[in-house]
């Protein structure tokens, strides 16, 4: 009839605690240094006060500590925390009946009402003692001491007393506290995995010699330029030997010449296969002295694991178990129906000897984070079992806590979700595909201010090496720095695939494709890299904005602002403290130059409508002196698309400028 | 590494299930006949098809029942069951892979690309066979007859028969099949859970002597009254011993006289407490005479259960522990500072013997469902603690399922609901406060249209001896009936405290009170049950409706519709078939008549916006011919606030109506 563990005086309930992903079954993402931020039901039954705590602890540790949770309003509480250690954090709930709390304010009331009797000062007295056996030795005498003097004098003025309340508070009876029925996880990466801005390149396009396949070593020499464009992470796609069979030509083609290169994800060839390094690029030490050289930079090396293999993969003649064979005996290739990829064989994870196939793939991440590498890209994960991806990650974060994961599934959105709950540390999103003003807004207020905050960090690109968007074909140079500046201040985590980048690349294979015309990913291309029209000095200039400006290191509090042109897009992001506040306003046509009025929200800004403001164009350089909500911008997308306003806050006089931020 | 019972080959993820109330904590609530609809996210890696279903089962039986999903939009998918009978039943998700549809969905795009090979045959041919080894004989050789078809002919018609494949999808490969996590409950009552109509009434005031103790003999002549005003539930404030000690006088004073009769709720005295009967009502033969009596007129018997103690409770004798002893010894009586209520002693629920304490109050439920009860209606179940109640519940209704719990808590939402989410049928509401119709509309929105709706049945009570809101102490007789109407068509449970609500009685002990003049909890009342203002013929009127129209029985179908009209409220109640439509129009204003126009949804109604529509006014007895959405309307409080039309769909002529429904 009862249950040995259950004892039934626990009177406090613990319900609706937020963040949790999915009731618990899936940690929160955080990166060491933020705020965890928990609110949460918390009531008892009758009458009596309660109080309650959330606590939380390392994983590593033992030991809870403890922060009081604040009453809201309808039975709601909050409390904060920060996580200051990478690695997997626990939090809950304790919430109790207090009768001391319930005692002073009962007494209040009899005060008031004249209705107090010598008895209401016994029982505080006693309450008071009791607190003293909880506490050390010299609070312990202090309250001692007074649960005495209430018995001698019982008056309010002894019984309400703030400092020795404040003493009785930190020993609260929690004997009979309730706690929440889950732990819940938070995973705390490191900053990076936070804010980031990447740059993907082809080693094999960086030689100086037109025609000549680029190694690892003339990529190095890109790295300072890079470096300069101020990114932080260089983005490798798969430096594998590259597969002979049924190898691809230029431009897709199912034909390859003698010298066609191939793609680089029809992985694996007789000189081996996930492990090996592509020979034309070099060796292994060549790889270690690129990522050391990357380091140097102040750039960070994150490579592409695609796990798929050519049909020369070595794992094809020494694991056939791992691929589905067909009723007449030859392996099945890709295909998504009419489509064939026969250049590529998908791993069969229904395979009987799935164990030693998710053994196999994890070890080829062991085998690169052993080599320093601790970014992993990772190519088409959806179209692998969301098990093996949770499971793998958690295998190589074991051994590895700073390995960061990219999740490139750019498919359906719950598919999406799924794999950031189950892992992965940064997503690709739909941003490559949000062009207006509404879809922008629906669409990164879905990523920042709902639940999905708590597990997805959308990582924005604008471009890859498979999606040259419409957008950027039409909208040629302007189309290329409004995307660039959304990217870059919409979301904390972006990239570019570069140089096609900046060089502003946007030739389709055909219309209605957005495949690139001689796509780098079956051929070598060359560049000019100080062609007049980059962009490379605009993108350094906002890349060293969002380093200088941390309201944009991170995107929960990205808050978007009315305008009346639905060609500008106006949105802040500010720091917790309030200290950093940035508004930023887009015109999002390329073609045209456009004006209006933003309608800010001064209160998210933490401006006053009383007084003027500056803003402080971080990009373009100007100052404008504002007032109040509305305010009226013109941005010209043929010379500079994007205000990035720094607020500063309180000017003093008109003449003599007095910043307080 | 790995766990042990997972099988990585599992490739369906399973997530958001609806409906389930707090993570699967809580079961949801149906009532026998009932249909659940589920709704889940459930997909896989890759392109390959997906299946899945929803399994179900009474917790006696250890068979699953399963009903195919249907795929809605966005990997979004839903399907339903009845719960036919009574007690806990339990429901979950499975899901798999579908290799035979994939490979079907594929065949088709290949045939339509032309791009067929043999092998694709032949890969069917093996799906075919091995789908009849899961078949039992008959239909096992019919598909290896297909099987070796497909391997001689290599040809679509072959391939997509529609009966073989209905076939095959009879006997799905669920050896990799997902489960979700959880298995769900549902708690089915029956019928009279989710339909009743109470009337509540103080067996002292029975007596057709004037100045003479009611009994239960008396009370039970005025049953066949009640049956005839359309009532199934009559409900008894606490019958047991009225305590002497601290008893209360005449309108809640201090002082009683000795011929005063105390509040029925100050339970206990020399005779017995929460399980012995007043004698002045009679004895336990009386007692089980009216049950008797009221079950053949068509009703219910409730009993009120309110766990507090007079001071001469035997329980205070002889359970002191049971009770909160001061400093000073005495022992702690109730209060809400500065108020004192002397003549009750709440039980102490964090006593040492709290297990004693819960068996002894389960054994009172338990001593009343052996005399037949089986509707307890709980006094201030929120100042006892949620624990408690979920336990005690669950061991009444294990001995008796068809036990119901209206929980009487008049307090702060989320204990309400959490009441609702421990296991209580049905729950007061705030209906009693809720007069305008944006109130009313936005309370029935939260019971009837969001989460809430899977654990909280509302039972709207337009008074209460407790309540005698402000709207029916200034509005008479005209309030009453609308106050009425909207309870009774609102609320597929309501109730009234009886006669006073019929012969509207409606002075309150003080201004700004809602207590009533002489209430009935502190003396005894004679009344003129004839009066010729009592509402018995008009209340008797809607409760006939509320039976004949099953749109009325339940509250998840209610829909508001707008009105350009602040004092017109419309909204509309349908049957699941929509063979029966209720559209209620309530004049909200007991001072003036009320015209406007209402703007149907007609959709919700299923009528089409082109043909007219009957409007059969069940209450008034009038008949409108209405097309589309906007129709006008009318009504005067003073003689009927509100309009209970039920809609005819399908005039065929004017002359001649065919109505369908």
């Amino acid at each position: 009839m009862f249950m040995e563990s259950v004892d039934g005086r626990r009177r406090v309930v613990i319900e609706a605690v937020e963040p949790q992903v999915d009731a618990g079954r899936f940690a929160i993402k955080r990166v060491a240094g933020e705020t965890v931020q928990v609110a949460v039901d918390l009531f008892g039954d009758g009458h009596d006060a309660v109080a309650g705590a959330v606590l939380y602890r390392h994983e590593s540790r033992r030991e809870w500590s403890s922060t009081p949770l604040r009453p809201l309003v309808n039975d709601r509480w909050e409390a904060e925390f920060r996580v200051e250690e990478t690695g997997a954090h626990l939090y809950t709930i304790e919430g109790w009946v207090d009768h001391f709390l319930t005692w002073q304010r009962d007494l209040r009331k009899r005060l008031q009402a004249g209705s107090e009797t010598e008895v209401d000062f016994l029982i505080g007295a006693d309450l008071v003692e009791a607190a003293s056996l909880r506490a050390p030795s010299e609070d312990a005498a202090r309250l001692r001491e007074w649960a005495n003097a209430l018995r001698e004098r019982l008056d309010a003025a002894s019984a309400l007393d703030e400092t020795l309340t404040a003493i009785v508070l930190r020993y609260p009876d929690r004997t009979l506290a309730s706690r929440y029925e889950r732990e819940l996880r938070i995973v705390v990466d490191r900053p990076r995995a936070g804010f980031s801005a990447w740059y993907e390149i082809f080693p094999r396009s960086c030689s100086f010699t037109p025609g000549v396949h680029g190694t690892f070593a003339d990529c190095a020499r890109r790295l300072p330029e890079i470096a300069a464009m101020g990114f932080d992470v260089v983005y490798l796609p798969p430096v594998h030997p590259v597969g002979r069979l049924y190898r691809k030509g230029k431009n897709n083609s199912t034909v390859a010449q003698p010298d066609d290169v191939g793609s680089p994800w029809a992985i694996g060839a007789e000189e081996g296969g996930h492990k090996a390094i592509h020979p034309q690029l070099g060796t292994l030490d060549d790889f270690r002295a690129f990522v050391a050289e990357a380091r140097e930079a102040g750039l960070e090396t994150a490579l592409d694991i695609a796990f798929q293999c050519a049909p020369d993969h070595p794992w094809v003649r020494d694991h056939p178990q791992w691929f589905r064979a067909r009723p007449d005996g030859s392996i099945q290739y890709a295909e998504n129906p009419p489509k064939k990829y026969q250049d590529i064989y998908p791993l069969d994870f229904e395979t009987s000897d799935w164990r030693a196939l998710w053994e196999g793939l994890k070890s080829v991440f062991l085998h690169w984070a052993a080599e320093g590498v601790r970014i992993f890209r990772v190519d088409n994960p959806h179209t692998k079992p969301f098990a093996f991806w949770e499971w793998v990650i958690a295998e190589v974060k074991r051994q590895y806590p700073d390995v960061l994961f990219l999740s490139e599934a750019f498919t359906r959105p719950k598919l999406m979700y799924r794999l950031a709950k189950v892992g992965f540390t940064q997503s690709y999103t739909y941003f490559s595909w949000r062009n207006t003003k509404a879809e922008l807004t629906e669409y990164f207020h879905e990523l920042t201010a709902t639940p999905v905050r708590e597990f997805f960090r959308p990582n924005a690109w604008p471009n890859t090496p498979d999606i040259l968007p419409e957008f950027l074909q039409i909208g040629g140079r302007p189309a290329f720095m409004i995307r660039h500046a959304l990217a870059a201040t919409l979301a904390a985590n972006y990239g570019i695939y570069g140089p096609a980048f900046e060089l502003c690349e946007n030739e389709p294979r055909e219309r209605g494709s957005e495949e690139y015309l001689h796509s780098e990913k079956y051929e070598i291309r060359q560049r000019d890299w100080d062609a007049p029209w980059s962009l490379k000095d605009y993108i350094a200039r906002i890349n060293h904005i969002r380093r200088e400006n941390p309201a944009l290191h991170a995107d929960r509090r990205l808050r978007f602002h009315p305008t009346d042109n639905d060609m500008l897009l106006c949105y802040s992001k500010t720091t917790e403290d309030m200290t950093n506040v940035i508004v930023v306003v887009v015109n999002l046509d390329f073609r045209y130059r456009h004006s209006g009025w933003v309608h800010l929200d001064l209160d998210a800004l933490g401006v006053e409508a009383e007084h003027p403001f500056q803003v402080h164009d971080l990009l373009g350089g100007g100052r404008y002196l504002w007032q109040g909500s509305r305010n009226y911008v013109e941005l010209d997308s043929h010379s500079l698309p994007a205000h990035i306003f720094r607020v500063r806050r309180r000017v003093r006089t008109e003449a003599d400028f007095d910043y307080y931020l």
